[in-house]
């Protein structure tokens, strides 16, 4: 039985992946590229619409799923990362509009095994040099951008995510690439890279997606016991009372942070840091 | 008068630049890139031999002229650096064989005058940050092979070599690139990182071109006076009579590296490092 048209392409190869590419280009399409890490759920897909929409004309949707280690340090969970490569592919074919998934073996050039892993700028190493020799050495860092909120309990996380996002788009040669403000400062180092860097590619971000209870979209929400799960709505209920604060005029910026703080603590949460993007320095 | 037909197009937006590149890629061509920093040798136009050469079919030649100041420290000669544009224009024109000069006015966005310059991974600086406010945040580094050799004396080089060089790369989008083994940390550092980061791009590497009294040919070899261009045929000198030492089965590494030390000392140099690359550990 020949393939429904909408069933998406799976290319496991850098150089088929960027053939074909090409050829879509070709034929007057745009590429546009939605990198994921797989476990897809309707925060995903949103960003498949959003790069179906952000095109002008003609386009092909490229969904890449490929779990980096580089982005991972070794104490954080690239082992029980989840995946679900079957159903993600079934998710992808009932949108209609991914023409290839784009599914690595691996994106790294691996050293010796033993060989002493060589720490990154800063002395911090990820998954990657942990595996056991290194061969890859080449990182990519937005030096500013990469500081502070998640950069600081995550030392190699931008530099992972610069670096494999780099590589996607010389890979996939994209015009288009949609990324989640969920992970917002992830959001502002690529776009800050691609402007850096040169890169010929329209960076779409997209709105957070939410249950509607308010938990917003993540693949590791499937960790969460049902307590735990109830536990994380503090998490929006604080961010959306703090909203409303403002919204009504409230303009002490610590005080609302320190509500958020106990709010997440009175639900058990460790808080590695709470901070409002550009408000800051206008509230405080 | 119209231009002769070898005359090349001087294209000075990055825009421009890359939908020429496009053009020509879609008429069939395939497009090679020389990154040169201008004041052009012999040197510079045997790479562009080298383009027309590697290409498997047509080619279109583009040489970049662009002094990045990135890959200079403040301590270093940016300022002084030699530059003859016309002569340049003439040189490549006379090879019949460039399509484009690319000579951007500059490839950095900038900062405010007066913000302070932060400092680069390690603490070291460039020109660029030093010229008063910075806003480029964005680096490569090829951790691994930066280290060492020139780098030692030079801490922001490398990184500002990568950088430039990706830079170039996402505007022109180059089949081929060809650099000068002169250079040779440079061209590893090349190699590596399009390598690491997947550029598709082949890169070439040229050999040394000499003058005829052996000095390899260099756009700075012009400030040396009579008397410092006779003391620098030192170093040719004293490599060529290693190179001879080794070949007729001399393997004493080290006293090897010390007479080369005391013929560049006796000329009045200051060595920064003597160096044989892989052979360093067969022969000691």
């Amino acid at each position: 039985m020949a393939a429904a048209a909408h069933e998406p392409e799976v290319i496991r190869d850098k150089a088929v992946m960027r053939a074909w590419s090409r050829c879509r280009r070709a034929e007057g399409k745009a590429v546009a590229l939605v990198p994921t890490m797989g476990f897809l759920h309707d925060g995903h897909l949103s960003l498949v619409s959003a790069a179906v929409a952000a095109a002008a004309g003609p386009v092909a949707v490229v969904v890449s799923i490929y779990v980096n280690p580089s982005q991972f340090a070794p104490t954080e969970d690239l082992a029980t990362y989840p995946s679900d490569f079957a159903g993600d592919l079934r998710k992808l074919a009932a949108t209609g509009a991914v023409a290839a998934v784009f599914c690595p073996p691996d994106l790294y050039v691996r050293g010796r095994a033993g060989h002493p892993a060589a720490g990154a700028s800063g002395g911090a190493v990820s998954c990657l040099e942990d595996a056991g020799g290194h061969a890859h050495e080449t990182w990519i860092r937005v030096e500013q951008l990469e500081k502070g909120l998640c950069g600081s309990s995550r030392p190699v996380f931008f530099r992972g995510v610069a670096t494999v996002v780099s590589k996607l788009f010389n890979i996939v040669e994209p015009d288009i690439a949609v990324f989640g403000k969920k992970d917002y400062q992830q959001w502002r180092v690529i776009c800050r890279m691609v402007r850096d860097l040169d890169f010929a590619i329209e960076i779409v971000g997209t709105e957070i997606v939410r249950e509607a209870d308010g938990l917003a979209m993540s693949s590791r929400n499937v960790h969460l016991s049902c307590e735990e799960r109830e536990k994380a709505l503090s998490i929006s209920r604080s961010l959306m009372n703090a909203r409303t604060a403002v919204l009504n005029g409230n303009n002490h910026g610590q005080q609302l942070k320190d509500e958020i703080v106990q709010t997440l603590k009175e639900a058990g949460g460790q808080v590695d840091y709470v901070e409002f993007q550009s408000l800051t320095f206008s509230l405080d």
